[in-house]
């Protein structure tokens, strides 16, 4: 089946946002069986937006749209799709209930416009948005489907996940199965010469990787006509992989080494804390997005200052003066001043030049130092970042962190 | 003028990158005061990009193709390109040499197929390539233009800026100006009921509502002859729109939150420290991606466990008993600790249910409190997220916090 991802969004053609659904959807269809032959985005002007579509399902079987099903003036994907497929818009009671329960939820008015989005087209599927007030829709004419769903991503992936998925699973007749398998600690060409006979001679399952911030992936993939064959396929590979690569693989199942160091925490109950300089809250908060980690995450400290390392986690001055804020023994002073405090099994800390400024000649920008404990155990950690911007400096930093924790708890 | 963002490569259509040309084109071809029509994707596949570039100028007088342009069997835009277009490859000295210099200078042999990359449309208006080997062009044909350049970012910015933007400037006659205001307190819908009559008689300056998280935008734009013109005629619309929700507005210069409260504390260099529990530190770790926020940002305390609450900031376990762990008063206690820990000028904490777990019917997941104290001053807010998931919780609490400190610090 050969399909084709649509944009709506005249602030998508002014350069305000990048088209990450574009991205997101593609690896979908891709992970489906479902080609994808084009992207398309055009603004909120319903001419043009009727064009492309009739256009695209000359070639195209599907057109998977997003944006333009909000509750203002300039929304019009409905109104378009329902022409171009023959059909009108009509009151469709369930979404009506389900919008006014969000507005009753969030204890906000409901303006007349927002009903407009309980509209919807009369022959559609309709897919419930469970996190925003638009519902999507899947409308077919003559063999050709179009699905519609909203362009925040934050409502496009539930959707996509529970109700467009299943959809879409349903018309294909092989099977696709594939794993991503998470990497840390070697770049992308080096992973690549190290498996360049597999990838090379890959017909089924496929490798294909990719580059992610700090890290890389590998994404293992089989097309079978049963489910049974492709996993076993994929999981041959996997083998193989795992073979040549096993110590920089954390993960068989795309988990991010937040998730994979917090489920270990979690699973061995053991408790953290954590001291963050230049990261200022970074470590933390990526470790409080998992739910359930309250169970052992106790505190952290974000000492920014020199005064507050002393004050709160009792560095000594004489060291800072020795050896500097950023170096290995403030980052163990600062890892026992949390362990002094909290009394937590394990705790990690973090010092380092984050930039853009601050760097010297002896301590550039992207060095950090960090400090774990466990239990007896004490050890600090060099780290250069090869990036050159700030954000990217304190995410590695905290990539680092966290994959100390997961060797550290593999042990 | 009206103008197509072609982006070429099978990568593309697989999910494996995100197209961050567009977005950077977009706002180029924009400042120019050239429509984008549409972005459209292609793959390596000679049939479907010349329909594509066929089809694309029955609308469009410009087509600003990147991709494709390199040495390998599936770079094919510039064969497509010439035949569309009427046109035949032949050998361009000057790029030769210049191919010829690049792998010189970077000691590597050149390959046979790099002088492929020396060969262009005979009647092309060649761009040079200051960064990589695949040189650029302009070509035209019975008024309409097709420019193609290398699909590399860190190649296609310094080409665009050096020699397309150029040549594009020569071309156009009119300026855009525009302007992204930034509120935050009110929902898409309701914004534009309260600018109803500005965005419907709206020829020029254009209003246009974008919903982000937890806030919402405006863009304000003006198309003219003169740059002066159109700043005018957008500045003047701003004065209006600020009449009617100026409350709302906190940035016309479309910064964020985060860099507006950071702004206020280093501007007038007021100390800041906090204390998160439900946040688990994205409120810091927002404050300190700002470089220089050093200046004023003292410490945070992330006190996640109620006994961490009472050993670092002295929350009495009698209040958290009383009022449990989410209250106005242990939010102000929290406060209070800081305070007293740091000595900070500003000190300002936050608790709450991020989710999905521990809500109840009296403490309902989204509810936080958030405690603030400026000097003497002392207040705490009470605040009901909007949305169902815990990221989208944890976030809308730190978009209050850097509001109640924006708030604070203008008065």
């Amino acid at each position: 089946m050969k399909s084709m991802i649509l944009s709506v969004g005249t602030e998508l053609l002014f350069g305000q946002i990048t088209n990450t659904n574009s991205v997101y959807l593609s690896q979908q269809l891709n992970s489906l069986g479902i080609d994808v032959l084009h992207h398309h985005t055009v603004g909120d002007n319903p001419t043009r937006l009727a064009e492309v579509i009739e256009h695209s399902l000359r070639d195209c079987d599907i057109i998977i749209a997003t944006g333009g099903l909000g509750p203002t003036q300039d929304d019009l994907t409905k109104e378009v799709v329902c022409e171009v497929m023959g059909d009108t818009l009509s009151l469709d009671e369930n979404s009506l209930e389900n919008i006014k329960a969000l507005f009753k939820k969030i204890n906000r008015d409901m303006t007349e416009n927002n009903i407009k989005q309980a509209y919807l087209p009369t022959r559609a599927t309709v897919f419930h948005n469970d996190v925003g007030s638009a519902p999507g829709f899947a409308l077919t004419k003559t063999g050709k489907i179009i699905i519609c769903m909203p362009g925040p991503p934050r409502e496009l992936k539930p959707m996509f996940e529970n109700y467009a998925r299943p959809y879409l699973e349903k018309l294909t007749d092989s099977k696709i199965y594939y794993k991503m398998i998470r990497t840390f600690g070697a770049g992308e060409s080096w992973l690549e010469t190290k498996l360049f006979d597999l990838i090379d001679n890959q017909t089924d399952p496929t490798i294909a990787t990719y580059a992610k911030e700090g890290e890389c992936a590998l994404r293992i993939a089989s097309k079978r006509s049963t489910e049974a064959e492709a996993i076993e396929a994929v999981n041959a590979m996997t083998k193989q992989i795992k073979k040549r690569i096993g110590n920089l693989i954390y993960s068989t199942n795309d988990e991010s080494l937040h998730e994979v160091a917090a489920g270990l925490l979690v699973e061995k109950n053991i408790s953290i804390s954590c001291a963050e300089s230049c990261t200022g809250g970074l470590f933390s908060e990526h470790l409080t997005r998992i739910p359930g980690i309250s169970a052992v995450f106790d505190r952290s400290f974000i000492t920014y200052s020199n005064r507050a390392k002393e004050e709160e986690l009792g560095v000594s001055p004489e060291t800072i003066k020795s050896y500097g804020a950023v170096s290995a023994e403030v980052a163990l002073e600062m890892a026992r001043g949390a362990k002094a405090k909290s009394g937590s099994r394990l705790c990690i800390s973090v010092t380092g030049v984050a930039g853009p400024d601050g760097g010297t000649a002896e301590k550039p920008v992207g060095l950090s130092y960090i400090g774990l404990i466990f239990d007896e155990h004490e050890e600090v950690k060099e780290i250069k970042s090869r990036y050159s911007d700030r954000s990217a400096n304190r995410y590695y930093s905290v990539l680092c962190m966290m994959h100390m924790i997961y060797e550290k708890l593999l042990d």
